[in-house]
């Protein structure tokens, strides 16, 4: 069994430490970053492992995101088979990986809000799986199943929150993606044994909006898998402990493109105005999923047999 | 006149120091990042004004970055009209800033070699301005010609090189612009006194190849300013003091699109393996002005009187 890290605020302080069951074991120290803390990680194994550390009840505290701010959100798009399928692309893997980042100002806690801008029209969610890195990568390395879990400290539930008329009107995604509250990221970072590692390429993966199942896949389903993706980025990214590569999300969000829209949105013949207000037009169908003020988005990423866990997170819609 | 900040490597020691004419000021202390250094910025102007402090000959040293890592970069598209054109857009300014990123992994130094992984086709040019971050910035703020002399510290000479066949196949910009070597910085931070603030929105841009002139145009041509964009940025990234942002490219570059190009990328129902073919051809046409192995490119950003001047940044490109 791994460890699952939590980062809390209780009484205007702000900790670490290690859930067991309902209860927290805070790690004595303090670490302004998730950098900081799993460059000590020594310090993580001993809180778990010792039962007379000071204790606090879960419902006490207030989580946050484990991943902390500076911290790189590479993420991989178009990643599932159904995903491109709904997104207007073929289903199978393609030729290349699709990279993009978001703004870690997005990052918020696992039970935070999720606040749409007045400006935007088309909210939508994305459960990934966020693998978090425990290890600096600075130059090209041959990343594969026998060195990967020397990479990847951790777990952790990212949903990509995207403003989707932004994003696919302005041709590049990250200004869509990185508004703030727009990465509900936790509720902890699950530390891997190493033995667990492989487990990563199966782990059910399920996001709901008001009890109702909208995402549900395993990501046995990765198109491009952590090594691969890995193993390229090492050659464009200089990756630091505690940044995240988030590994798409499988179909079922609300966006649906086909190729006679995708040709739109990249048709620079056709003005701004136009293009939005049909792009947003498509999208507002009869039973869209697009968020609405105070739907509740709850996700969940485990394996089937129980033993990796990432636990649930629910954050409120609000439309500013 | 504002002050020259140079980082350089001298006997395997890697300092910082002030430029006057063709002598450095070293200054006393070690600072490993920009960020660290200018938030002690103090050390800058003393050393500055000092006499009698140790100096070097500029010709005894290897000049670095004067951006490090980690560092955002963060950068503008299609900034300019005549660029715009050269790539399939309208030349006016658009309804919205086009905003991306470099990875930091590229940033080399201002006489670096530019190396061509082999897998690319087509390698490109970018002179830019870049701003660099001199007050971080975590919340929403209107940034204005009164208060923009607070976030800029100064200014650098940026080469946005691009793959332009990753970039424009794969949709998505920040791989084809993030291989190693791949943003040559540089020579110095033009650190600005505050009265010179204005003139960021006039000094002269150029860029030439093997002593040709590629790229000639003038700041004032930007469609989106610093603050503006800032003003917008303030409420997507959480900037870091030495962070950059990179203002975009006139035209003159080697890429070429119109609207039928545009199309065709966009296009999911053309196989990869085409559209890269196709493209490629489009692109090497007889005369073209991509990078080839053995090319020297020389870069220079400086007001029309002469009182800002960024240096001349040179760089040679070496086909892997």
């Amino acid at each position: 069994m791994g460890i699952k890290l939590v980062h809390y605020k209780q009484d205007h302080a702000t900790k670490w430490g290690v859930l067991v069951d309902d209860v927290i074991r805070v790690i004595s120290q303090d670490f302004e970053t998730l950098k900081e803390l799993l460059n000590n990680r020594e310090i993580i194994a001993e809180t778990a492992n010792d039962e007379s550390v000071e204790t606090v009840n879960l419902s006490a505290v207030e989580l946050l995101s484990p991943v902390t701010r500076p911290a790189q959100i590479v993420c991989q798009g178009v990643n599932y088979g159904d995903h491109r399928l709904e997104t207007g692309y073929e289903a199978q893997k393609p030729d290349y990986n699709t990279i993009f980042i978001k703004f870690d100002r997005a990052i918020t806690g696992p039970y935070s809000d999720v606040v749409k801008p007045e400006f935007v029209q088309l909210l939508d969610y994305e459960v990934e799986l966020g693998l978090v890195i425990g290890k600096e990568i600075t130059e090209k390395t041959e990343i594969t199943a026998d060195n990967i879990s020397d990479y990847i400290a951790g777990l952790v539930i990212v949903n990509d929150i995207s403003a989707r008329d932004i994003q696919k009107t302005h041709g590049q995604w990250l200004k869509g993606k990185s508004y703030e509250t727009f990465m509900p990221t936790g509720p902890y970072l699950y530390l891997l044994d190493v033995e667990e590692v492989p487990k990563i390429l199966d782990v059910d993966i399920k996001l709901w909006v008001n009890d109702k199942l909208r995402q549900d896949s395993n990501t046995e389903a990765l198109l491009f898998k952590p090594a691969e993706t890995l193993t390229e980025l090492s050659e464009l990214v200089s990756f630091n402990v505690g940044d995240v590569l988030s590994t798409g999300t499988p179909g079922g969000v609300a966006l649906n493109v086909n190729r006679q829209l995708a040709l739109e949105l990249a048709d620079p013949a056709i003005p701004y105005s136009e293009k939005l207000e049909n792009f947003v037009q498509s999208q507002l169908t009869e039973g869209h999923h697009f968020l609405q003020d105070g739907d509740i988005i709850k996700s969940e990423i485990k394996s089937a047999d129980g033993t990796i866990d990432l636990g649930t997170q629910i954050n409120k819609v609000v439309y500013k």
